[in-house]
C-alpha cells in the first residue's frame, strides 16, 4: 500500500524540513477511516481540508436520478476540501467519502493559520495548491469541453497513474464524463493498438 | 451600454469608498479593445487580469480541429485571467479576445500587491475572488457532468442574465458544450412551455 506522510509531502512541495512541524503535528490525531465512510455529506457547512497519507477518497455529487458524479479523487499526497463551502459558510453541494481504508490528517482554518505563522513557506504552499487547483478544474472543463473519450482517459492516467486499478470503473466512467461502455470501448481499442505495435 | 467602473465595483463588492483608490486610478490608464482584439494568446505568459468596465471579453481555447470551445464570457464588473499562466509562469492554453468594442482596467502583479498594501481590505476582496472562481468552476464541471442541455442553459442564465442577446448562438452552445442546434431545441422547447402557462 502506498503511503505519503504529511511531513514528507512538505519536504518535497515546500522545501521544509521534515521536523518544521513536529510540535504541531505531534499533537494531532490521524483519522482513520473505513471504506464507504463519509467525511463530508452535501447540506453540510465543509470545515476540514483532509490529506491523504495512505488510501483513496472521493468527493462527488449525486443527481437528482440518483447518479453519482466524480470531481476528484484524492489518493495518497493529495488534498481534498469543499473550498467553496468552508470559505463562504455555504452548505456544501457534495459528499466526500472513503473508496478503499484510509489515514487522513484533518486541519481545519485555525490549524492552517497556525501552519502559516509557524512557517511563511506554509502559506506559500496553501496559496500555490489554491492555483493549482484553479488550473486542475480550469483543464478538466476544456477536456469535458473539447476532448474526446480517448483522449479524457488518457489525461486521467496522467493525473491519476495508478488508480485505473484502484477505482471500480463506473467510477472512473463517471469521472471522465462518459458511459462505462464507452470507457471500455476506449480500453480495449488502446490495448488493440498497443498489441498492433 | 451598460458601464461598471471598477470604482463603483469596488465599492459594491469590498465595501471600500469610492475615493480609496483615486492616487492610484488616477494615473492608471484604461485600455480601449475593440472587437476581435487579443488579449492573451495560446502560448504566452499571462501577464495582467482584466477588469471589464463595458463590453465583453471571452476566454477560450482552440482544439486541434478548430474548434472554439468557451471556458469564460466576462462582461462588465467581471474580471478574467488565466491564473494559471501567470502564477506559474506557464505558457497559457488559452486565448482572450473581445466579442464586443470594452473598456478595460488592466492589472498586473505589481498593481496587485500595490493595491493589497494600500487597504488589507483589497487583499480581502482578491482572496474572495479566488475562491469564487474555484467555486464557479467546480459548479462548471458539476453541471457539465450531470446536467441536462435544458439545466445548462438555465445556469448559464442565472449567471449571465443579458448574454443571451449580446453573444452569437454558436459561442453560448460552445460554453454549455452542446451544438448550436441543442441550444435552438433547448430555446424552441422553453418559449413554447412559457407560452402555454
Amino acid at each position: 500500500m502506498h503511503y505519503l506522510s504529511f511531513n514528507a509531502y512538505l519536504n518535497e512541495n515546500a522545501n521544509l524540513p521534515e521536523d518544521t512541524f513536529a510540535p504541531f503535528l505531534d499533537q494531532k490525531k490521524k483519522m482513520e477511516v473505513k471504506k464507504g465512510d463519509f467525511l463530508l455529506r452535501q447540506g453540510e457547512i465543509c470545515k476540514y481540508s483532509f490529506f491523504v497519507e495512505s488510501g483513496l477518497l472521493k468527493y462527488y455529487s449525486i443527481d437528482e436520478r440518483g447518479k453519482v458524479h466524480v470531481l476528484q479523487f484524492a489518493p495518497e499526497g493529495w488534498f481534498v476540501t469543499d473550498r467553496e463551502s468552508s470559505f463562504f459558510n455555504h452548505p456544501s453541494s457534495y459528499f466526500i467519502d472513503a473508496v478503499e481504508d484510509s489515514t487522513v490528517m484533518v486541519f481545519d482554518e485555525n490549524d492552517i493559520c497556525q501552519l502559516s505563522d509557524m512557517q511563511p513557506q506554509f502559506g506559500a504552499l496553501n496559496n500555490r495548491l489554491l492555483h493549482r487547483h484553479i488550473s486542475q478544474l480550469q483543464s478538466r472543463i476544456n477536456l469535458l469541453l473539447s476532448a474526446s473519450a480517448e483522449e479524457r482517459y488518457q489525461a486521467f492516467i496522467k493525473t491519476y497513474p495508478d488508480l485505473m486499478l484502484r477505482v471500480p470503473q463506473h467510477l472512473v466512467a463517471s469521472y471522465l464524463g462518459i458511459t462505462p461502455e464507452g470507457l471500455s470501448r476506449v480500453r480495449k481499442e488502446l490495448a488493440s493498438r498497443n498489441f498492433k505495435k
